[in-house]
């Protein structure tokens, strides 16, 4: 069996350099080809040999003695400029998979600054250019839906998916130098916490109801797929002290709008022995000015900013774009009751659809009128203290409102809004102690086992009652606890300035969708 | 509304120190709690006043005057023994949660080297010690199992949580420092790759069949939890280059086995543009000789270490454990072909209950005996060009096989066996090629459109038949590519010592059980 020389061992053979090189590092001439991003960053005053690229071509301008090919591997939206000698451009279609070698020369013409004169071609991937549906013509984003598995390829859309590993990174990086602990919540759950209407069920080939026959359910009990690890991570703040996690969660939701996904990724964390909801506020605050100063370094995020122009109707402005970068950036962001922005939403005239009603939801255009003009300079908007009726049974009744209502109407909680997107994240103090929490579950209408039973029985039969696990958490050493969900798929949109979130993931679902 | 002091915003309130310090940290002086991993660390000669700790009592043992309690707060598995006067120590019962404060000194009994010598004592969440199911005597696995809201309260339990999340942590640097893409493949497809069976199947609530009534499934066609990310993963590959991703996996199989778990996460990672599999053996090799050498300085690891002797049947030996470490660190793998394999199977003599027979799988007792004979002081061993018979249908076919065995018999593939655990990895070259991967698929008996025909419709409508998309991979520019799946949850049991995969993940799914 062929083993491969150590020197070509190690690292990836694509990934060479990160940063922009200014002298010819050794590793580009070599046997091993060298991402186009790193290539494009090395601009040498004169030729460099031996040079080795792969990638697709996304374009051809053919001339009698030579083709001008554009050339990406994903590494970049830029195209890197190939010059190939007439004879040995066959088979260099559109889309076509293909190894260039030549040297990297500064280069004569217009639009780029260097180009690789290419020497040998090898087409490793054929492509019959006549039939590949994806060009470099403006394809619009709902016709780019319809192709999940090739979109990728246009440059645009892998810059938004590049952008997203950028900001999963610094958000891992920024929990791991807290010594948050990172978790792996439960995909499949029994738990039912938000009414079985919106959830997927999930049930083996094997238990769907056969006439007249009997079927046994894989897990013995309906399980749902989780549409939030909250109530998971508390039992694991409990114990490990602070925790997130970053996973999958799902609402069977018949919604059709760009700010709403069947399957999504959702950011949760959990802080325990926390006396005040500022300090869950503290950490959104902090974490997303982490996020925001790495998002400034990025290279996918610079090269979406350079491009708002191009793809106008797919992207905000540049000028949005950057303000929403420094909206999170600067300054302390405000934070004011939901009280108070019923007040300055009654105060504004009667310029609403919805009248804002103090108990109330509060409506998209009310929210985008308090991120508007509350916020410091595109700053996000911290509303505190939402009424007790319309929030989760799990969050904690604040007992010392503010004057104007009843004590115990409102609950310890908050809405991150941000301008252009509104609602981006929520959290509260959840509810640690027992009485306080069986009782807003009863009068939620939810089912609980009474308060001096436990969920642990003898046997090892499953618990029947599907939250009785959580009122346990309650009952031996609950410390004051809160925590936050923040939607991981909106803040792509709301950091890339992509206008749906069904383009910052790469196979979307939503209602009737679920394409491969 | 309350804002807290500028000196308190920031980081979580109960994480300050990382490194053992030598000396006494201004922010261990404050208002705010100390994390019990860092206190512990932490050796002054002379008393250290104004300490301040949150915690769970672990235990108690009362005096006249004084009462001896063990805190733990989940970053360290080894105790702080606090000494409470008695007249405060009302209210530190087993399970509370309590906030310590007093003075951190050179202890006079034995088993510590410090002590708090507590002032004041706060109980922010009581606890019924009579009936908290966790106690500090030995309680198995399974019992515990059967508490899985509780049983990260374990000191031994919420190690191997830590240490689960220390080894994402090690992963995505891995990664990151290459420049690979993280990605966020999808959970729900409609592509069911692996035969109906053993898949989970998704609906929405309102999807239920009715009698005599008519069904609208959410998303117009059959849904599945996925089985593996890695066909999403390839064209991910192709748009992006080197990809990643660490997600859940579901597998509805009735397996009882400390091997299975029915949901589980997969880290896979796929290359693009390489022309050999060592490409991707070496990655496989470069990342667990990268997580080993940050296992060996992880406190959570150490603790495990240590405590092994003592939950001697919930974990391998501390020997054993380490000897895994040294054993991924230490030189080059092995990599052997199947056929070789055989051969010392044959040769090694009629010790197996089942006879292994070239064109078979491997069983569990052949994959011990390779593993344990031919890895390098306890290395893992590749095992590749299996039967292409018993292998998937998106390996590519190797054309010049070794002698003894038919061109085309065998596939181009990997798997990666550890001792003691076996198969722990598996990966291969792709078949990158349109036409001979329409051939294999009809051959495996799988509905393909003809190979002229592509998943592109007209309308946006979604295509019918459920694996086109993959094939249209091949069509443009498909460059020859490979990749590897790797059992997440097996890593975490293999690398730590915990004997069953139910145990590495705080809440499991196995056949007839999805408590919480």
């Amino acid at each position: 069996m062929s083993r491969m020389l150590p020197l070509l061992r190690g690292a990836s053979p694509r990934i060479l350099l990160k940063p922009p090189a200014r002298t010819v590092p050794r590793a580009l001439i070599s046997t091993r080809s060298t991402s186009i991003a790193s290539l494009l960053d090395l601009k040498p005053a004169g030729p460099v040999s031996e040079i080795k690229v792969d990638g697709h071509v996304r374009s051809v301008r053919a001339q009698k003695k030579q083709h001008f090919v554009s050339l990406g591997d994903g590494s970049s939206m830029e195209s890197l400029q190939a010059v190939v000698p007439a004879d040995q451009a066959e088979g260099l279609t559109v889309g076509a998979a293909v190894r260039l070698g030549g040297s990297w020369v500064p280069s004569q013409g217009r639009g780029q600054s260097h180009e690789l004169q290419v020497l040998q071609t090898s087409v490793v991937g054929p492509s019959d250019a006549k039939t590949f549906p994806v060009q470099k013509k403006y394809q619009t984003p709902e016709y780019l839906r319809t192709l999940p598995h090739l979109r990728p390829r246009v440059p645009f859309n892998s810059a938004v998916f590049r952008f997203r590993s950028e900001v999963i990174a610094s958000l891992t990086r920024f929990f791991s130098e807290r010594d948050f602990v990172q978790t792996h919540t439960p995909i499949l759950t029994s738990s039912d916490c938000e009414g079985a209407g919106e959830v997927f069920h999930v049930s083996s080939g094997n238990d769907q109801p056969v006439l007249g026959g009997e079927t046994k359910p894989f897990f013995r009990r309906p399980v749902y797929a989780t549409v939030s690890a909250q109530l998971h991570l508390e039992a694991l703040a409990q114990a490990l002290g602070n925790v997130w996690t970053l996973s999958p969660t799902f609402r069977a939701e018949q919604s059709d709008t760009p700010r709403h996904l069947s399957e999504f990724y959702m950011l949760e964390a959990e802080l325990s022995f926390i006396h005040s909801l500022d300090a869950v506020m503290n950490l959104v605050e902090d974490m997303l000015k982490h996020v925001a100063g790495d998002v400034a370094e990025s290279r996918a995020a610079r090269e979406l900013l350079g491009r708002a122009g191009e793809r106008s109707s797919d992207l905000a402005t540049t000028e949005q774009i950057t303000q929403r970068w420094h909206g999170l950036s600067q300054g302390a962001w405000p934070r004011i009751t939901y009280t108070e922005a019923m007040k300055l939403l009654e105060a504004s005239g009667d310029q609403f659809v919805h009248k804002p009603v103090w108990g109330k939801d509060l409506h998209t255009e009310h929210e985008r009128y308090i991120a508007t003009t509350v916020g410091n300079s595109n700053s996000p908007v911290f509303v505190t203290n939402y009424p007790r009726d319309i929030k989760a049974f799990y969050m904690k009744a604040n007992e010392d409102d503010l004057p104007g209502t009843t004590p115990g109407a409102t609950v310890d909680c908050f809405d991150l809004l941000v301008p252009d997107f509104c609602e981006i994240a929520g959290g509260s103090m959840r509810e640690h102690r027992l009485e306080n929490l069986v009782e807003t579950m009863r009068a939620n209408g939810m089912n609980t086992t009474s308060s001096s039973e436990t969920a642990i029985s003898d046997s090892s039969e499953p618990v029947d009652n599907n939250l009785d696990w959580y009122l346990d958490l309650r009952r031996w050493g609950c410390p004051p606890h809160g925590g936050f969900g923040l939607g991981f798929d909106r803040l792509i949109c709301y950091l890339s300035g992509v206008q749906t979130i069904r383009d910052t993931t790469a196979f979307p679902r939503w209602y009737g969708r679920c394409d491969c």
